[in-house]
């Protein structure tokens, strides 16, 4: 598992991490909260402001993050005086899975009083699943049949990550 | 949308949502790499320390707090000198969706060279996907069919939280 290599500070191994990558632009709680408002069509700095309970400057920060992030745009909404909302981008739309995945684990493991929220497939009614799925096999398929391959970003200097299984499983075809 | 409370700070905002408390428990970019070995099967202090090029205060600190959190579970696996390895509980396991997510997000957006690593359905080799699915209908949808309503953890101050399409649908029905 040695790469010889000297301790060099987290940059260098968040470069190698799409996860790490992704955590950088909404990590912080206040990016996370502003993010979520934003997927329940809360839009405008003032109800922001209000339904979070967070200063102003903060606020402007963390939205002018997120625009220059590309997952939120900026789109005027009145002229006089100029007011702007913000708007969720298709990359930012593409958050979903992700911002699922994690309040589905903070529902499962740290909602002591149950879940705040339950998410529902719309036209049942039903409780969503989040499964991994493969359209080759039309199969629905559980984290330890996950395996992994160096993609072509891959610095390959070390085993592949792989957040599936809790053990690395090499595939000779592809590695 | 206006709830009428006054500025309070992140506390008490990020308490009612289970995504910002799932990233506080994962959202530190050394805590993400820590985790990302520990799928991977790297699983000893200085495995971990020589991978990741870091500091082994830092080290020891993001494996207390994983351990402390329920996510690692520390194992003896030499009694002289005392020597232990970190290995995933089930709950650090049930990260996986949030981890594969945030990857899948992070190599279509911020990996201008391509991903680094490719995730795959292990049978047949071909690359996962990460899917809602209503078991009930027995369907695959899309974000935009997401709908929420709240559960029993809500505070019902406010429309609750929804990390899927881009508006709030209600549901009369539940809500």
């Amino acid at each position: 598992m040695s790469t010889g290599r000297e301790p060099t500070g987290v940059a260098e191994a968040v470069a190698a991490c799409s996860i790490a990558r992704a955590l950088e632009v909404i990590g912080d709680p206040w990016t996370i909260l502003v993010l979520r408002d934003a997927f329940r069509g809360i839009r405008r700095f003032d109800e922001l402001r209000r339904d979070l309970g967070i200063a102003k400057p903060v606020l402007a920060d963390r939205l002018k993050r997120l625009v220059d992030a590309g997952v939120l745009r900026r789109e005027q909404y009145n002229e006089h005086p100029p007011r702007y909302e913000y708007r969720l981008t298709p990359k930012g739309r593409d958050l979903s899975p992700a911002l699922v995945a994690l309040m589905r684990w903070g529902d499962a493991y740290l909602s002591a009083d149950g879940p705040p929220v339950v998410l529902v497939h719309e036209p049942c009614g039903h409780e969503l699943e989040q499964s991994f799925v493969c359209h080759t096999c039309d199969q629905e398929f559980t984290p330890t049949d996950i395996a992994s391959r160096p993609g072509p970003g891959s610095q390959r200097r070390s085993p592949p990550p792989h957040p599936g299984g809790n053990r690395v499983r090499s595939r000779r075809r592809h590695a």
